[in-house]
């Protein structure tokens, strides 16, 4: 059989060989007792890169961003959160269910940003009134999943939090592929992150590690979203074997998410070619490819297409009402984009089959 | 001093002569015990009035929307909710505090109603996919308050009971002013309650009762609802005292209400003459008239010609951004509001006062 | 028929005439905008009364205690309270399920109070340790009702405060009946409220009124209460009309708890004579009279006994396994009393009903 | 410097050499879809064991204990609970801070049960009276921690799973140590596995696996955690390469744990002999000797004797009040043992350092 080739995400990502040396090799110790020498490594060299004082490990990106509104809303605070973000969409509503937070959507721009004149508005509640909940913290997200996997300005970053600190308010980052959007923007994601209270990073997405998320801040805060770990159940024992893998994900990984950057752009580019698809206008700024199919065109729909390309070994997903995404990452190489496009041509040029 | 013109709520209304005289008669016993007859006569009376086999009282209308979404939602499930709902907007997002519940508010229309195929949206969430929440509960509003006080044509609230039935999650209707609605639609309130599993109403706005709402549905939703007022700290020992005032509110003040829509239709036409105020473009259909300050044709703010109202006896409130709302009831004569009108005139013909 | 002999609680108590005329008579406004002058006055009283600088009416001791706690307690705080504690016991856990607040019981000793070294071993938890919830407040009770209505020492109060200030948590006082415990110990009820941050007291069992308990504490802690009240549905409109009731409970029925506490001693002196019954040891300080029945000296159970009572007209409850409460208050004469012996004296001598 | 003997917690365990290499070599897959071939092995073989339809891996005991309680308690529903267990002691308070589950703690008897004629007493509350939570879930630990590593008996297991089973509420069963127990007891673990409707164990203890616990029960019961493991932020990417070891854990790591058991029984037999310690009656049935630090005897303290070890390289951690617990585990020999017999007896043949 053919090799799979796999776009449905980056969390598909394996480890390299040099991670599971380096997980092989690893000094351990019990991180829940803070005495696994890996982990204290892989969470200094995270809060380094980041330009924070202080990084915590945790079993996922739904953790740390649990973890991080927990962290900056007392019960019964507001979360001001993207419509369109994945926090609000994808995480099960966790801060409200678990937490005693309400989350306040506000609609998602088609550029990934979320409109600060509704953000302060969604502030600016009478605090003495108690119909109302109290926001506590702002949520933004970079490079924006929903919107294309658009990386969001620094300038509008840097806007976001003096909204925020002005509002007083805390402001969380969702930064899971924080360094493809740096990346795009041809800045260190510490300049990225130098705007929030808290970010959050994957080191599970384009960086190729096979478990864990960062979440880096202030060491008060981290010392906070700590403590809310252990309730959670995060608290891991011999963490080390992982973060070996994050210490090489943040070592080597970085660079070349180039390559993931020029393979979706590659993707667009054949894609754009062929009758039956509707691309996103933008060309895709980091390593997602959005797009859906053209009823007027084709006979295929949605699902049929999906179908029909996972079953010639090509896979992709749907995010959002009939619309399907296709990432790049380590595991595909220019040949793998070139296959996909060819694979999905065939697929057009025939008709679907029965019954989707 | 003359007498004020209150507009601000039908909230201010104040209990009848009549009212008094039951609450000091009324035979009385500890209804946490559930040996309150008089509390008991008007549960059965409320359930009657709106064709559902149970009801319980409540001591706000806040209670009363937050048993019934606890009631039909378990801990991590979904509440759709109107964006510009009452329940989302002015209850301090109590169920996602206390209860777990995830609200999920979709845009109003306006025309009140919120659009089925976006809650048919918002409830095809993947139920295998433990990254959504899964849907639990639909609430609508009528009058819906936000709106105009629109009240909701009756086919609409078929329609929407049967998304809520397909979607197997259950239909909760906030009719705080259902009285209104069911006067303006000329219909019995049962019938518009006829289609949701529970109803609240409120006795204590245009009823004029002092205090205390109903939740109404069968009886085993009510059960579980009068489960939850007790650990709120709802259940109140000699509560027909107010539930005395409650059925002479039923049984007395609910044809009554014609007035108070006349009033306000009285009102909308004499505001309509005003230059410098933008009505509404409806006539009301309840007993709410909302307007906003013409930047262009007056100095006035709507700050400024709140207060210059408020200082002259008649009281209005803003009620979402820069909107006014002049609401009618029973403490509010046709007098009253030609008063309301030429205050505005003399109001809006002079100069705001600094600083506004 | 005969008038029953209402012993299962004080909360059974009807209001007074004079209470239904200051309720019929009192001036009203929409508490829920504070301006309700009666309930301002009412709680300008309470706060006096207990010394305190705010207070705020509940309708129900039950979301006053809850209120309390969330005051006191933020998410995942947690609250050290007496395994026989009321707020524990009979409050269905609501600041748990609600609040995220972690009860920790310890036993409650014979004489009513929690034993300050187990408060201590409670509170000395490694601060940095995140398998440990972090204490925040300390409740007790008095007169404490299931260890007999005993009012606890103002020594014991006092010690109580200091050590909640040397760990740093709140305290709180759940003085449902205090007015009795202050009767009992011959001191105002300010000298027992001193020493707590935030003391509920009710109005609606010895005291009469028909409905609700009042916060009081510090300024700070009352607004907090207040906003968290809202949110809880506890925010009642023309409130007045019950708060009239509990002026006149405040200004004329604490000194008439006297003849409560002379009836609760004089129905124990009755009760003792009694083959078949054990008494608790210690005569009754407040108004309550705790018993069981003594299996070895006659053929009755709990239940028949109750049963049987019941259907003589005397009422009482089980409360806590095979412990019968009797509690006097304003309904219950000397008459009513040596009527109860007598039912008793008569049960006992017949044999059970068949089945009990 | 000499090998440290790590006697703190069997939470320490190594990695075995090859568990590393099952690691790096597992075959791998996004375990959020379900993908992880190497996890799937992983659950299927602990439902095996354990003789239940289905596991679930978690990135701790205590998320796996949490989801737990969540999935048999809904909100507001009682779980009861040993005042000495580990579920109750050390994890936060998790079920009722973040899903609003009330915990009931009741006395862990000496032997580590749970008096049944007690839990039945937490079960029997008026399930009509709104004032109690509902029971649903009783949890119970073997070995018990605190009581010094006891195995429950199985007719014990048996017989608290029939009166849940008569109570209408589930049994969970902290196993987190469970081949210990078993191992003691001289049967399978699936024998004591059988009574419980959820069973938690580690592999990250004794089984000396890096990371993770499995949660095993019935197949619905176990979708429902995987739902809460994702809420909670438990899902993790490729975690097969925790899973390798874990399985590893499981086919090679069991039986060596008589090994523990051996040099749990000489530490205790070596300790007995040295004046100034109180041993614990019963000789050790796992891995766990417990003392104290007989006052009387000697001028050391517990944090001075467990202080001068650690500075000796024995370490050793106090469990509860003036109670040390030293654990044995795959990375003690009985060299170890007999090396932390000498330090101690070093260590109180010499007088305690200054200030502590």
């Amino acid at each position: 059989m053919n090799h799979v080739v796999e776009l449905r995400s980056d969390t598909f990502t394996l480890p390299t060989p040099r991670m599971l040396r380096a997980a092989a090799e690893a000094r351990l110790g019990d991180d829940v007792y803070g005495e696994d020498p890996t982990v204290t490594e892989l969470e200094e060299l995270s809060a380094k890169l980041l330009g924070k004082e202080a990084a915590c490990l945790m079993p996922s990106g739904t953790m740390a961003n649990l973890a991080a509104l927990l962290t900056h809303s007392p019960r019964g605070g507001k979360a001001i959160v993207g419509a369109e973000s994945d926090i609000y969409v994808y995480e099960a509503g966790g801060a409200a269910v678990l937490g005693g937070v309400v989350y306040e959507p506000i609609p998602t721009a088609a550029d990934g940003t979320l409109p600060l004149d509704a953000v302060v508005e969604a502030c600016e509640v009478d605090a003495d009134d108690p119909q109302f909940a109290l926001p506590s913290v702002l949520s933004i997200e970079t490079p924006q999943n929903r919107r294309g996997g658009i990386p969001l300005p620094p300038a509008y970053l840097a806007e976001a939090a003096a909204v925020a600190r002005a509002q007083g308010i805390a402001l969380h980052l969702d930064g899971a592929r924080i360094f493809n959007a740096a990346l795009a923007l041809g800045v260190p994601a510490a300049d990225l992150a130098a705007h929030a209270d808290t970010v959050q990073f994957c080191l599970s997405k384009g960086l190729s590690a096979p478990i864990g998320s960062m979440l880096a801040g202030d060491a008060r805060s981290i010392a906070t979203a700590r403590r809310i770990r252990k309730m959670l159940g995060g608290g891991m024992r011999q963490a080390g074997m992982i973060a070996a893998c994050g210490i090489i994900a943040l070592n080597e990984m970085v660079d070349r998410l180039a390559d993931d950057h020029a393979h979706a752009a590659r993707l667009a580019a054949g894609l754009a070619e062929l009758p039956g698809l509707r691309l996103d206008p933008e060309p895709p700024r980091t390593n997602m490819v959005f797009f859906s199919v053209d009823r007027d065109a084709t006979a295929h729909t949605t699902a049929s297409l999906i179908d029909a390309a996972h079953a010639r070994g090509v896979r992709m997903a749907e995010l959002g009402r009939d619309r399907i995404r296709a990432v790049t990452h380590s595991g595909v190489t220019a040949g793998d984009v070139d296959r996909a496009v060819t694979v999905l041509a065939e697929v057009l040029s025939s008709a679907p089959a029965a019954g989707r």
